[in-house]
């Protein structure tokens, strides 16, 4: 059992690690500006890795291990470098990192670029700190202990300057009555580039289109969603949900080291992730489950309040859920076996 | 005839005026977050427009006014509510401002918002300002002036910190050889939801999907693009571009001040901006002519250095052009007539 003290000072420790990687980037950035790019690719030229990603990586870890010797560590770039490629996460506390999220948005230097650190308990993510350290001069970043006596926050104005509690909005706004039309929704590309029917990106550009369509288009997919945008980061994009600085994230392809960290936060500002393709036989009126935090598929809504029908958050939050899975097809992402 | 130190003059007064500008915005926005929000719809529930654009424009304008009262004055908010509907711009000195670009990211509290201010001379854009109030604690602010002796620079710091030069890289990377591959390109969905398969919606689905496809995907139109990162404000795509912070914006269906001041920007940093759609009758190896300011589609690209090939800036340029527009439909953008 961690005590809500214990998690405070997880919390302040992720929050300085996470600062001190953002600054070893700033100045990695700054010298990268005056030298020539060395990058190696991975899949297909599109996911750029730098040493940046190995040298963040090792000093989250390290400090980790330093500090907390008896917790399990699951990071992206030990994670890509091992042979185990099943989902690693326990029930026992559990640092899951990302070191770079964005990498192909840093290395054109494209500020959507984030640290993230997530750490479960009992395979919940409970602390989460993700930091942008290029958006405005001190960086921005969003952090939350998920627990009752808890609390999320935003902090753009460095380590001793004001922050600013989640949501933006408290209490949040209820969803509009015919979401998803009035909503900011948040969807990436992705690296798999394939050209088949089929294939992802087919499928993504179908669902992007579907939710854009004014209502009634497309034969009755249309969502008419306010915008719609593409950041180039999934963990930005779900810190933005949690914030209420956007209403719906549907994104499949990334990693638990990816959004992690922000389902934390989405979790205490009350918002919900859930899988991105409907659960085989869900009955139309079933509760839906939260996503497998490693199941490649998200799907988050914003936190919000009752609305004036009375309808519970929640109700709002899977009616939402609902009318999505109904404008968008399955996408193909498993867990490697 | 300006001169130079006029121009910094123009300039100066322009950063502060946009500053100022931020300024009220950050307080509305700490206003809106405790009062229920209203706004009233323009075009499709897409285009919600808040009382701040009509103050902002008229803060910025009254200061215009009484520092020049010698110049012309267009800003998206008189020319919307206006008779007149072709476009303005003259060769006397005049200013093209939009007080709020990215309307529906404010209403959201999505921090991609800019207040954009432009000055032309001889219909060039001269002097460019974009202040982002909400990208970090103390806002991002571009500017620029265009001139031999001019200068274009980023500040994070609030008004009296330092001032990164732009482009980030200088000198600027050429352009990948085999661009759009390798490019990050920045394009948004916009306003126009209609669902029928000219329709510009249909049309820039096309678009992205080819420039995201594979080589040798999509019938050979497949651009292998690093990226798509679409934010919701032309402004912001536009100075990522001049910045170096991305490498194409293709953008259809915005006007003149949505770009106007990043154009600025762009020009000094050596990028170019044509038409999204091909000219007419164009020889496969004719110089491609600038974008008219007016003209409601815009393809920027980056600057760049000659690259190893001895192929100049602007040859690299050209040339990605015209790999961008066998790649996309033309779009219905007009101006009225």
């Amino acid at each position: 059992m961690t005590t809500i003290d214990e998690l405070r000072t997880i919390h302040d420790f992720t929050c300085d690690i996470a600062r001190k990687s953002g600054e070893y980037l700033r100045n990695d950035q700054i010298r990268r500006r005056s030298v020539a790019l060395g990058t190696r690719e991975k899949l297909n030229a599109v996911d750029l890795v730098t040493d940046a990603d190995t040298t963040v990586e090792k000093l989250i870890h390290d400090a980790v291990a330093q500090r907390f010797p008896e917790h399990d560590f699951i990071g992206e770039e030990s994670y890509s470098a091992g042979e185990e490629k099943r989902f690693l996460l326990k029930d026992s506390p559990t640092w899951i990192v990302d070191p770079i999220d964005g990498t192909v948005n840093m290395v054109h230097m494209f500020p959507m670029t984030a640290i993230s650190i997530g750490f479960c308990i009992n395979s919940i993510p409970t602390v989460g700190v993700v930091f942008a350290p290029f958006l405005g001069g001190q960086g921005t970043l969003y952090s939350a202990i998920y627990h009752p006596e808890g609390g999320a926050w935003m902090s753009e104005f460095g380590s001793d300057g004001p922050r600013t509690p989640l949501p933006l909005v408290s209490p949040p706004p209820p969803l509009p009555t015919d979401a998803p039309k009035g909503c900011l929704f948040f969807g990436e590309w992705g690296k798999d580039r394939r050209d088949s029917p089929q294939s992802n990106l087919t499928k993504k550009s179908t669902n992007f289109i579907n939710m854009a369509t004014e209502l009634g288009g497309r034969g009755g997919k249309g969502g008419m969603v306010h915008g719609l945008r593409s950041l180039g980061s999934s963990t930005m994009d779900m810190v933005y949900i949690a914030s209420g600085q956007g209403d719906i994230m549907f994104e499949a392809g990334c990693w638990e080291w990816d959004v992690c960290a922000g389902i934390a936060i989405l979790l205490q500002t009350g918002g919900i992730v859930v899988d991105s393709n409907p659960p085989d036989g869900l009955a139309p009126d079933a509760p839906i489950p939260m996503a497998n935090i490693g199941g490649r598929r998200y799907l988050a809504i914003r936190g919000c309040s009752t609305n004036e029908q009375g309808q519970s958050p929640r109700v709002q939050q899977e009616r939402l859920v609902r009318e999505v899975w109904r404008r968008t097809e399955r996408l193909n992402y498993e867990r490697p076996i």
